[in-house]
């Protein structure tokens, strides 16, 4: 593949092939040549991308009182199939080992899908009274799934291999649902941080989890209009503490079943913070999860002299930074112009660059060039470190301003089916219509304009709003509003 | 189980029933309830215990020019069997998935019992030159292995879940040679920031990986005596690069095949810090790597204005501690004595334990308790934060002296058979034995004091020393020490 710089002005259009050129180009994810469909290899740089982004959603859970546990990937099928909602959800899906060595195995065990049957199993050894409650655990973890849908990298793998799965347990549904309440709002500050936009919607009864009572999940837009489930979290009732067994000694010395949840994200978070913010020159990475935060370019002068002052001038410039906490690393590849490491690491989304010539070295001076904006700017070295932590902030708040309007522009009020219809084929993007709230009257309506159907708002919809309004399908008042959009 | 505080005072007899026991008490890992043999829980406290581990060896192999990647865990049966030696090695070990969801795979996949094969089958499209050389990649991941040995949690497992696994790749042998150097050195770093003993053999030919032109193997001895093998360092020559056509372009324009090492430690890191420096109170953690640092007990006075002053000063000594880094637990539990928090935290493992009562208050002062040598002393508030950061160094040296001081004592030069028979069966630990350096002769030491042979000193025997020294098999004059142990 060859793509001459600046093609994929409209991303909208070439969004996939953007986005396959970007992960091979920036050095995030090798995808396609690993001979087993669905699996791909995260590089280097792509790793600490990866990594950096699943800090900070560990730090959200430790610090709201989550501990990060690790559990076999491998699922006894007993164990597996023991609460028959979730095997019919998951059973066309799962990949079985069946040998160990050249002997067949007694019994077949799962790669894990996820984990609500293993770690329920072991709950009713580990919880049995009030006094242990809330527990809430969580692992980030590789989970296997036998799509077969169209895979894509990180939106749609055989191998998810950044599955970050909570589940808590509580003494009461009440207890339970404020997990949920609170799962939403530790998802909702990471997507923020990210500068993800979304929209939380209850999915509809017959797109739930597997077993779960109701499922609330966080969708996105990505480039080409169509929407991605980046987050998902369950209010699981009692039906998996019930067929395991774990029964709590409750406040009133009674005994029953616990209560749970489990909520999850993916690799889909990554996708969607390359996918969001990027441009035509390739990455824009946040600030806040860049693996390199500035990137340093010598402009060569015409005397070796004058080279050696810029090279002195750019290792003060250097010890400042990395004294301050910004990991910088200086390119000084010989053989390369300044023009080609630019768009080097305009790819790769460093998110600041600084350049440094004979110019800024007489004026004790440097060049600030921020790649979300694309500008440039010269600074003094003495101002540099208020300067560059100002950016950094603004550069964060600036992506999270632009992908929020860009979204805003996408969820769209629409009266009827046919503008519905008419909306999703021109823009994609989100149509909210008004809904009675039945089943039938639901599964018309995705099946009408040719969508899913993403749930209803959770907050619900203010009364006045819907005055007036009447399902599209049965011509009865309108109960709520259903989104609806062409999906991953 | 029920055991009675100090039963373990003789941890060389008891050894296997107090790593049993203190995993589970120190909650570390849940071992035998998950209903697959050989595969347990890494629990909350022991989950951190891991990760400062992990985060250690990332530390050294990042500032070495080490990238961390992710591979998938699924290998094709095509591309595992591809290297006939490593196929002989693994064959009768490797799990298999052969269907997804409902039907049977039109291939298996092997779940990695180690990366070489999909690593070297990737590497054949990501590197051409020897501009791109040295590559050193290294992956944290799960690795399963269907041993057919007794499994033990965390030393012999079916699910490795901590394998740390680096492979590099060079333009030569000797340079590959260089890389096996960095790797021991690499290790011996790390063991020695744990404070684990270790002797480095070179396995014999008959024991080294398979596919290797030679293995060196980082072995310690737990406290009843056996040696475990707990990292080893394999020079893979052009084994994998052959037969997956690795082929680069080197420095004088001629084509070759690449040349390769890998090197990996496991869980048994983990099981060594705990079982080398435990005691009969259960977990002693160094400093470095302890989830927490220092536990805070507060003991309670005869009134309720003595017992506020208590807490007072307990919240400003915790402020101190934490501005500095010390990450700080105060058990203010209030329906449990002084005496049972300072066992739940002992058996924990946690370095630093400081009481904090009535007098305390009056005197400013707090009581520090170090877990390594049972001892306390009382220090003035104003000189604390000195005092700890001392004492944090000097517990782990003290670790370390102690350890090593253990572990040379049970590392013998002995003259013959019956005296290493003799020496093996009454206090276990590693023998050296002259040897001729034949393999047959070899073989049959191992035999005659049944024991395995770990190898020979990988910096040579200095010719004085092994003068007069005959091999006790055949009677030729030593060439070099043969070390020999009753192992894992």
């Amino acid at each position: 593949m060859s793509f001459e710089r600046g093609i994929y002005r409209d991303l909208g259009k070439n969004y996939g092939e953007w986005f396959d050129y970007v992960l091979e180009n920036a050095e995030i994810y090798d995808y396609g040549r690993y001979p087993v469909k669905g699996m791909g290899i995260w590089l280097p740089y792509g790793f600490k991308l990866r990594r950096n982004i699943v800090e900070l959603i560990r730090g959200l859970l430790d610090e709201t009182g989550h501990e990060e546990i690790l559990l076999p990937l491998l699922i006894p099928e007993l164990i597996f199939r023991k609460e028959s909602e979730h095997v019919k959800g998951f059973e066309g899906e799962v990949y079985w080992v069946t040998h160990g060595g050249l002997e067949p195995l007694d019994i077949r065990l799962a790669l894990r899908p996820t984990s609500e049957t293993s770690l329920t199993y072991l709950e009713s050894f580990w919880i049995k009274s009030y006094r242990q409650l809330p527990k809430k655990y969580y692992q980030v973890v590789s989970i296997f799934r036998y799509e077969t849908k169209a895979t894509r990298p990180m939106i749609r793998l055989r191998e998810v291999t950044t599955f970050k799965e909570a589940h808590t347990v509580h003494e009461s549904f009440e207890d339970a649902e404020r997990q949920v309440k609170e799962a939403i709002s530790i998802y909702a500050k990471f997507f923020d941080i990210l500068g993800i936009p979304y929209v939380v919607s209850k999915r509809p009864e017959w797109d739930k989890f597997a077993g779960a009572v109701y499922t609330i999940a966080f969708d996105t837009l990505l480039p080409d209009g169509k929407a991605l489930q980046i987050g998902t979290v369950h209010h699981l009732g009692q039906t998996f503490t019930k067929v395991f067994e774990v029964r709590i000694q409750k406040r009133d010395e009674s005994l029953d079943y616990a209560w749970q949840t489990s909520y999850g994200i993916s690799d889909r978070v990554v996708a969607s913070v390359i996918s969001i913010h990027g441009d035509s020159r390739g990455l824009v990475l946040p600030f806040i999860v860049a693996p390199i935060k500035v990137v340093i370019i010598p402009i060569p002068g015409k005397t070796p002299k004058e080279n050696e002052e810029v090279g002195e001038f750019i290792n003060e410039v250097k010890k400042i930074l990395e004294v301050n906490g910004f990991i910088t690393k200086v390119d000084d590849r010989e053989d390369v112009r300044p023009g080609e490491k630019f768009y080097y690491w305009e790819m790769r989304g460093v998110p600041i660059r600084i350049e440094i010539g004979v110019r800024e070295v007489k004026e004790r001076s440097v060049t600030v060039f921020r790649r979300d904006m694309l500008k440039r700017e010269v600074v003094k070295f003495d101002e540099l470190i208020n300067y560059l932590n100002k950016l950094a902030k603004d550069i964060d708040e600036n992506l999270r301003k632009r992908a929020w309007e860009k979204f805003r522009e996408h969820v769209r009020r629409v009266k009827d089916l046919s503008e519905a219809r008419e909306v999703l084929e021109k823009f994609r993007g989100i149509v909210e219509v008004p809904w009675c709230g039945k089943r039938s009257c639901g599964l018309v309506m995705a099946d009408e304009v040719n969508a899913r159907m993403l749930g209803t708002p959770i907050e619900g919809v203010p009364k006045p709003m819907l005055k007036g309004l009447k399902c599209p399908v049965c011509g009865e008042d309108a109960k709520t509003i259903a989104r609806l959009a062409k999906t991953y």
